[in-house]
C-alpha cells in the first residue's frame, strides 16, 4: 500500500522543510517524491536535514506545474487548515488511512502539501478528490510542513499495519506465558497465609484487604516467571523468622 | 485531558529540537514542557524554530534530574524505538491515547523522550509504567526527536477529541487517586531493602530481580490505596522476627 502514495509539494519556499519531509517519509516507509516548482532545491540545507534519507532526496522528481506531478494518480487529496467558501469533502488523517486501506490495489495517490506561507491555493484544492484536515488547535494550528507530512505518513504507515497489529496482542512478544488461574490461586492462597504469619491480616488489615490484593495482581496480569519471584519472595519470608531464630 | 500531559526532554542536545518541539506541541493543544540537564537552553535557535509557540519555551520548567521532572506523576510513559533484554508492555501511540482516556480523571501524566542519538536510558526505561513505541519502517525507524512529539502530541488531541464524545469509562469510577512516581520510589526502595533482610535478593534472585519486579509493579498502576498495603505488609515483614525472637 506504501509504493502506491505519493507525496507532492507544492512551492516549498525552505528547502530544510524538503529535506524533513524526506526524512518523515522514510521513516514511514515512505520513498515517492515530487516537487512542484520548488524555490530552492536542490540544496545543501535539505541534504542536512534529510539525514540518512537521501535517496529519497535523489529520486525525487521536480516538475514545474501541479498537473505533471499527479496527472497519472488515481485519487488526489489536499491537506488543508482552512474551511473553504465551497465546502469540499473533508476527512481527517485517520479517516484517510481507512479510505486508502480500502481502494483497489491499483493506481498511484497523491497527497498534496502546500507552501508554507499559505497552503494550497484554491485550484490546487479543487483538483482533489477530498481534502484531508489535521485536527488541530483552533489557537494555534499552524504546523510546521515536515511535521505535517509525519503525522499523515504516520495514519498510512498504521493503516498498512492495522490487519497485522489487530493479530498481534501487546502481549505477543512477552518472554514468559502468562500466569494460569490455578497458579494465580495457589499464589494467593500462599499470600495470605504469609500475611497470617506475619500478623498482617489479623492487625491492621484494611477492610477487604484480599480483595484489594487480588485486584492489584489479578489487573497486572503476571507472567509464570513473576509469579515465581512472587512466590519465591513469599517462602523467604516464611524461611526468614526461623533464620534468625535458630542460626545453625 | 490535554492539561494533564507532561512532555519531558531528557537531556536534549539541539536547542532546535527543544523549540520545534514546542510549536509541535502547541499546534496539539499542549503546554507543559520540562526539560532534563538540556544541553543548550535558553538558545537562540530554540526560539527561532518554536515560532508562535514562544510562550510553552517561557513556561518549560529546567530541571537537573529525571527524578525532579517526573515525582508528582502518575503515570509515566517512555518512547523507545529499541526491544529490551526484559521486555516491558509497549504500546502504539494509538493505544497510549485510548489507554489514556480512560484513566481516572487526576494526577499528572509524564511522556519522556530522550537524546537524538541514543534515546533514553535503561534507568529512565524502568521508571516507566509503560514504552510508547512509533511504528516506524524498520530500515530506518530514526525519526526526528521533534516528529516523534507530534506524533505523540497527535494521538493525544485525537484521543481527547474522542473523548469528549464518549461517556465515562469504568475506570473513571476507581475509588482512590493512582500512586505517584514518588510513592512507587519510595515503595520499590522499601521492598528491595525487605528482599535484603529477608536474604532474598541475596541468595535466590533470578537475573535482574529488581527490574522484572518493577515493571510487575508499575505495569498494574497502583492505586495510593494499594500501595499503602503493600508498604504495610513490607513493614509487617521487618518487624515479624523481631516479634517472634523477642516477644515481651
Amino acid at each position: 500500500m506504501l509504493d502506491r502514495i505519493r507525496i507532492v509539494l507544492v512551492n516549498t519556499s525552505h528547502p530544510g522543510n524538503i529535506g524533513s519531509t524526506a526524512r518523515a517519509m522514510k521513516t514511514m516507509g515512505l520513498s515517492e517524491l515530487y516537487l512542484v516548482a520548488p524555490k530552492k532545491f536542490p540544496h545543501l540545507q535539505a541534504m542536512e536535514l534529510a539525514a540518512n534519507a537521501a535517496d529519497v532526496l535523489d529520486q525525487a522528481v521536480v516538475v514545474d506545474a501541479l498537473g505533471l506531478a499527479i496527472a497519472d494518480c488515481t485519487l488526489i487529496l489536499g491537506t488543508s487548515a482552512r474551511s473553504r467558501t465551497v465546502p469540499w469533502p473533508v476527512i481527517s488523517p485517520r479517516e484517510m488511512g481507512e479510505t486508502i486501506k480500502q481502494l483497489p490495489p491499483h493506481g498511484q495517490i497523491a497527497i498534496l502539501f502546500g507552501c508554507e506561507q499559505s497552503g494550497l491555493d484554491n485550484e490546487a484544492l479543487q483538483r482533489c478528490h477530498w481534502h484531508v484536515q489535521i485536527p488541530a488547535d483552533p489557537r494555534y494550528p499552524s504546523l510546521n510542513l515536515a511535521a505535517a507530512v509525519q503525522i499523515i505518513a504516520y495514519e498510512l504507515k498504521m493503516a498498512s499495519l492495522e490487519a497485522s497489529l489487530e493479530e498481534k496482542s501487546m502481549l505477543g512478544q512477552w518472554d514468559h506465558r502468562l500466569a494460569t488461574a490455578d497458579e494465580m490461586e495457589k499464589f494467593f492462597s500462599h499470600l495470605q497465609q504469609v500475611l497470617i504469619e506475619i500478623d498482617f491480616l489479623k492487625i491492621t488489615a484494611p477492610r477487604k484487604l484480599m480483595t484489594r490484593l487480588r485486584r492489584l495482581f489479578l489487573r497486572t496480569q503476571p507472567d509464570v516467571m513473576e509469579i515465581n519471584i512472587l512466590r519465591g519472595i513469599l517462602t523467604a519470608v516464611q524461611a526468614a523468622p526461623r533464620d534468625i531464630c535458630n542460626p545453625e
